[in-house]
């Protein structure tokens, strides 16, 4: 290479690739996925890690598990609708259960900063032994650390879940095809803007603004039940539908397409997004599946999800395409079509 | 109660029991333990849980797995003899093992604070793959979130494991009786010292010191072949050789005396802790297990330890009597005896 054109002259003036970690590496946008694919896999690669599942599917004896695990550093700590204790149980919960297993047992290690009152602690401890029993999980092990004044905020908890694996089950974007159906099992964006909304106190957006934080095993179950040719399945979180649906699209081979208007998001969410200059697409969920499923068992699937308190809202929002692999697009109730890119990083920060 | 007389004026001028967390719920001392005790047990109770054992025992169809969780937040990140990518992956893979376990599956789950540089992360994450390779453990899934810069301290590790439980093993405190005898593997307090040396640059104390982190499923495997009459296994680390010994005790029902001069110390780690003012029983090892055999298997398993490259320092170092429950004791050289009282808090914060 001549040393005139140093390799990224030509159309940026900087390098894009910061060398030190910003906060975008840690939302559901491009930095975060390059971060997995640069440091974290080739580091640790082995089968069941280069998958890149939510959850691991491991073999212990005769038994198929899933295990995953997930921090939480969401800020703040409590917000309408739910908190960090709540979310960081439902969060393993939902990704066992995305992996067509039954959620079994949880792990919960947290970092603590000094000077955090015993009664935070207190709180967000009995809204995790809630969420624990409504999820049907028992928490079997734990950690604490403490960290001095500065050096934490507050609260982070890690959870860690293993879950039993339905027999027969194999869920994977490799296995969708062109023409199947997307669904979703309720509104969008509510998780996000709740949190932002706390954050900032905008109160003025309304009073129902409210995470949608909850357990999804149930609807999981429901679904495998109602839809068994079931492709895959994601709880969209960070990043949102756009980035749970890009990352299948891709590693299925397909495009996918999305109808605007086919999109369930409540007004009063709309609004908000509108004001926050934000895209329904990209904002968390933490009480929503998206799944493929073939287009024969789509009716049968959305049947099984709205008979359920959690997916009465569930819609069919989109079809996968054989065009270019790993386009995501949205058709306008106008006809038009526009791409949906991944921002680089989320445009919320700690939302889970 | 009469209002002349608040409960705590009587012996103490200042409630004892602090409102908000300190680094003392960190350590492995009497705090740590009380916030065990008032706030997670009470919480989360469940049988696997209650057993209260580093690493708890799950069953998952037809098998029996261990399963278990830290944080890690060790400062300075590295320090000579390892770093906390080693560390966390040792740790767990460690209190796998102290169940009689072997270690098969990780998970790790990164809290990263803006501004780290990318060349940390990646030599914490090589570490990290070196050490699951030597403990012949996968990392299977994992997790990143990002805080803003002051939010956190540059890197917070959690690993989960999974290990498979050999067949027939069952330790437990429960089943020591006095008579049997307490066996450590090696010397103490290394990692302790190391991490504070480095922590404060005190480099005159010598090159020798340096963190004891290793992975311990062979040790652990050797002396369930040796001695398979083993009662229980404990990797002494936040609070040392005296935490986990007076945990041992209480839940035996026993008392435990140990014989100083029988402590394995090297000569550096003794005189930076006479310098430091600190008691090698109180001070964490990272490489370090300790056991409680019957006392005709205690010789067949001290020579399978010393066989193996991390045990050579192996000793014989007490015995446990039919004393006041919980009684930790060490009978001096000259005849005397003295009690070891665990202090509320860890005299070294943040050492894993």
């Amino acid at each position: 290479m001549s040393e005139a054109a140093p390799p990224w002259s030509a159309s940026c003036p900087l390098p894009i690739e910061p060398e030190v970690i910003t906060l975008g590496h840690g939302s559901g946008g491009r930095l975060s996925h390059r971060l997995q694919e640069e440091v974290f896999l080739p580091a640790f690669s082995n089968p069941a890690l280069d998958r890149r599942e939510d959850a691991a599917v491991v073999v212990a004896g005769a038994d198929r598990l899933a295990f995953s695990t997930d921090s939480f550093v969401v800020s703040p700590l409590f917000f309408p609708g739910g908190d960090l204790g709540e979310l960081a149980v439902n969060g393993t919960v939902n990704d066992l259960a995305c992996a067509g297993a039954e959620p079994r047992y949880l792990s919960a290690a947290f970092v603590l900063e000094e000077g955090l009152p015993l009664e935070t602690l207190r709180r967000l401890v009995a809204s995790m032994a809630r969420a624990a029993a409504r999820a049907q999980v028992a928490i079997v092990t734990g950690d604490t650390k403490v960290v001095e004044r500065g050096k934490g905020d507050g609260v982070f908890v890690t959870t860690s879940g293993i879950g039993a694996l339905r027999p027969g089950v194999e869920l994977s974007p490799r296995r969708c095809q062109p023409g199947d159906v997307v669904l979703v099992s309720g509104t969008l964006g509510d998780h996000g803007v709740a949190v932002m909304a706390a954050r900032h106190d905008l109160g003025l957006l309304g009073d129902e603004l409210r995470s949608d934080t909850a357990p999804l095993h149930e609807l999981a179950r429901s679904l495998l039940d109602a839809a068994p040719g079931t492709r895959c399945l994601r709880d969209p979180t960070r990043g949102g539908l756009a980035a749970a649906l890009t990352e299948i699209a891709a590693q299925a081979g397909c495009s996918i397409e999305l109808a605007e208007e086919a999109l369930p998001v409540t007004d009063t969410v709309r609004g908000a997004l509108e004001l926050m200059g934000l895209d329904p697409l990209l904002v968390a969920n933490e009480g929503k599946l998206c799944a493929v499923v073939p287009a024969d068992q789509a009716d049968a699937a959305l049947a099984a999800w709205r008979g359920h308190p959690l997916g009465r809202a569930a819609a069919r929002v989109g079809t996968l395409g054989a065009e270019r692999s790993g386009l995501l697009s949205v058709r306008t109730p106008f006809g038009g079509r526009r791409t949906v890119i991944l921002p680089l990083s989320d445009p919320l920060p700690r939302i889970c």
